[in-house]
């Protein structure tokens, strides 16, 4: 899969539960892709997902949909705490990669693997959807056209309806790497590289969080590379919805990227006494992003038929992840954490290469 | 077809072209159904349609699509002269019909061919996309829910970026059949039937539509049976966009359904001497309701599956043309019309009918 | 005072109450005006005024204020009926005159006051305070500027949000005179003249209103005599408060002054259930317009200073209520009035002349 | 003046530049107050802001003015530097005080001033005129309400247009107490207590600020005694104009004050090829904030008249310098900073002591 693909290219989906469902309408929107198996330990799932896409088979193991000699590509979709050995597989057979983020919670497996992938040179994508979301799309155009000049401060929010269960809390690796990746991923796409950040944070929305070492309300002070400041604000639980709102202020002027009204209806009045004017807001991140998704597969895709290098790959997978474990690290110890300092030592490379493929 | 389709439903889709696909990437997100032929005069059309689908067959006649036995229901898309005699085809033999509006320009030959569905008993749906929009399907529920109140005044906007072609104007109708039909249409399922307009309007956009007798910017009162007062504004021409504002206003408060950015980005500043906010606008119609295109098929689909009577359906096909005509015939004689008093004379519809299906 | 004043102008202010206190507020606030006088039948009323504004000297009756030889200007915001008048004393007397509109809800008396003034000489400005707001100001030098090119369409609404008493309705001349009057007059600032008018309305607030003869719920349909097509509706009950909005489009981009939340305060979610993104709304007029009155007052107060003549002035009090009564006529007759066939005969403007001043 | 006071109150307006025309202009629209001087080194202006406050006598020295035996309150907008002789020669005068922000760049000569006030008894009010903007008095009022739940998060966001001139920069104290300290006055107003702040700050603006120790650019973590965590982001250049956004989160919901556009007036198209939609944003923090700048006059009369003490007083001037001054600390020293640690030294108070009054 290094050079242009012949279409169409034959796809697996690697797991079928929501987002498997969502990536599943994108590529089967796509005329250059046919969805050859889908694979799901949960048989009812993983038949859905391929009358959906049309795939003629479906795999209970991902592995064995790796090995099918038809795949040429595959979408990894399934449980953080798979994606590494997965990863791994697809790239020992030769097979292009899209993979929901994170590669691992650990920056040695993820250095580990990604290493792998570059080795054997397949054609590989991490999942940060927001790069492909119009308004950031539009912003980093804007940016790269000098726009706003010269960038001076950064400002992010990120904010669920509500906290995920603790179960899922426990193995996500911390709001930094689990939800906060996506704002500090935006920063580095909009402005660059991280030198030193600074966090507080805290377990506000539920004691339960603090008890697994966690936080649920985080507040995160960047300072560039390029000398820009700036902030990230993340909560797990807004009333009102899924809040995400960034802003990149410089010399040039400012650009703000927050969500419209989900639905383009203002009321006026009502009855029960409420006035005023009043829309509505997302509450959910698939429908803010929807789009999203369906132009992050499009863009993998579209990597693969021309031949080109997907994006964002190895190199934003790392980076973004050391960034949110920097973070990690700063709230653990209250002090500011150099972003270069999040280093994974050479035994510990070791181990998990040695661990590694197991 | 009347009763619950066994699944999936084997579509054919008749025509090619921006819509076809657009109907093809709807129907191909759909577990529950099957494109199995793509029909276009134009065959590398129908092949692209084909792939878009993975419909396995192409014809080049609609009419050999429609009689393919394998076909269960019809999504016509085809240059509107065609609608009627395709309509009228596919009820005979037994297929769901969805068809872009109008079923034709004539109400006689609408009459005519809506009473062969009818009497043929299969499933009927006209392309108003825009009962299908978020912000409509939500004014609607929240007028049935009593939250605006009696219903007094209603108001519309519609305008277009640019007039299509002058070929393509001369066989269209006029403006009010072609254009101002979707807010009149949406004027109908917010606020109910209309009783009397009085329309006024003028070619300020390009003489030659005067020329061919059509106007090109519109304004028309509503008196509605239900009391309401009503305007709709068209134009044929927004150097900003597409442009499609709506408003409904009670006693209870009031509703307006009108185009959010297209991006959620707003810029500040932004050198040049540009001082202020800036935001985009929707240039296509084909964006801004996207969804609602998306969602009218989907709906079509879910009443098969169902065995419901898929909605609008040749009641709505039909009266939103005769307002629309009513319309026309104000501006002609410059008076008010009675949208009654727009009716096929016997001696027409017995002409139609002899015509009918040759 | 038809020459460049000397300063401080000397005002009396006509009229004690809500929009006496306004326009003493504004008066106050200029330091080229000495407000010498306020009179008022209520004589606390007219001495908190006095407070307000400084005067020395209050009168329980208009025209002695009128006829003080210190007073050089007058602002009359007596009660409608008794404008007619007092227009006539102080022109008669030489003062400079700004006064509430209407000047009279009869065109004969209308015209033959705005004789005197202008037989007289003395400076007079009419009160339509909206030409003095900030987003119509704009809108109209956007306008002269070419930026919206030649204007097509033109659309207004005014809703209050309750009814004023019946009392008041019974003397105010109707919706049109009392209410539309303003988007009417707005219609003429910045599209232009209107040729002819066709009006629907109806009581829908209260059958009350219906019995004297009068409507709450109106819509226009005007005609330019440039060509340019316009709406205007309006209502007496707008429960979510004060809603006057205002778009212009031609063929070079749409204008829309409508009202910004009162308060910049976006409210997210809110507990109780409540949710989505809530903002505030005017609901008082004189909330709505406070900067315009002050403006309107600074401007004449500027015109006198610099011996200009005011604006809006004799024409436009004559313009715009001619066709306030050419929706007037409308309505009643039910069919379309040309604004210029409404003109005082020779015998009515004979009979008002013979009966004025008495 | 420490008891409701006899009406008119009599008052002098110490200082004739911008702010005391402002200041001017809502003192005389307040029928409780009567202007007996204005006070200006520069004569003219001093005449220029008599004649607007209808003020009989002037004077060159502020202190005659203060010690005028008519007088019984004085509103100080003179240069910073004379702030606090004047509150002290006030004070001890007897006379009621509004003095504009801030009492001294100094946190002991402020703690003597305020001592005096106190001591003296005296009605002191400060000038954070933000806490009269209808959005931050509505917030409050919500968050006082229980609406936003527990506050978890605080954002503000303040920049200017434009740097003032370098001459006063070199003696405003820099820019925490000079324009942050808004930001972080309101932060205390609708949060609570600040416990420690981290500042990073930069002159990215005009490298002459750096050289006289100042920053332009700068961002600001604070954690409250409360437990919720904030930023403030400030800059003295903003081109597209002045730039004041608060937000304030909570386990109940969010409340957003950003500003309208300046004008309701939304401009779509407009030739030269600018599409899309555009609006005007505030340049100049007077029209921003006009209304509270009137309205906190307002509030000072009301609590005088009423026998009330102003608000706020001597500790929010004293408390809102404390945090900017513990932000200027931290900038200086790289590191966090208690605001309790920022403390006047017994020797500082005295020798402030000594040589206050001189």
């Amino acid at each position: 899969m290094t050079q242009t693909a012949s279409l169409p290219i034959r796809f697996a989906l690697l797991g079928a539960g929501r987002m498997g469902v969502e990536h599943g309408l994108a590529l089967v929107s796509l005329p250059e892709v046919q969805v050859v198996a889908v694979a799901d330990p949960i048989e009812a799932a993983a038949r859905k997902v391929a009358r959906i896409t049309r795939a003629s088979k479906t795999y209970s193991d991902p592995l064995d949909a790796i090995h099918d000699p038809e795949v040429q590509a595959v979408i990894i979709v399934t449980p953080t705490s798979t994606h590494a050995a997965l990863i791994e597989a697809a790239a020992l057979a030769g097979k292009a990669i899209f993979c929901e983020k994170p590669v691992a919670a650990d920056l040695a497996e993820t250095e580990r693997v990604m290493r792998i992938v570059e080795e054997q040179g397949v054609p590989f994508q991490i999942g940060f959807q927001r790069r492909y979301d119009a308004s950031f799309v539009e912003a980093k155009e804007r940016i790269t056209a000098g726009e706003v000049g010269e960038i001076e401060q950064f400002a992010a929010t990120g904010r669920d309806p509500a906290p995920p269960p603790l179960e899922y809390l426990k193995v996500s690796g911390g709001i930094f790497l689990d939800q906060a990746i996506h704002d500090l991923d935006i920063a580095r796409f909009l402005v660059g590289e991280v030198k030193e950040v600074l966090a507080v944070g805290d377990a506000k929305v539920d004691p339960a969080i603090a008890q697994i070492g966690d936080a649920d309300t985080t507040t995160v002070l960047l300072t560039f590379e390029n000398g820009a400041q700036g902030v990230v604000q993340n909560s797990r639980r807004a009333v009102y919805g899924y809040d995400v709102r960034t802003e990149v202020f410089g010399s040039g002027g400012k650009l703000v990227m927050d969500a419209t009204p989900k639905t383009p209806l203002l009321r006026y009045g009502g009855g029960q006494g409420r006035e005023g004017v009043t829309s509505d807001h997302y509450h959910f991140f698939m429908d803010r992003f929807k789009d999203a998704y369906r132009a992050e597969i499009a863009a993998f895709v579209g990597a693969l038929t021309e031949g080109r290098a997907p994006t964002p790959g190895t190199h934003d997978a790392l980076e973004s992840l050391r960034l949110a474990l920097a973070c990690t690290r700063s709230l653990k110890e209250g002090r500011s954490v150099r972003v270069q300092d999040v280093q994974v030592e050479a035994a510990q490379l070791e181990k998990a290469q040695a661990e590694g493929g197991r």
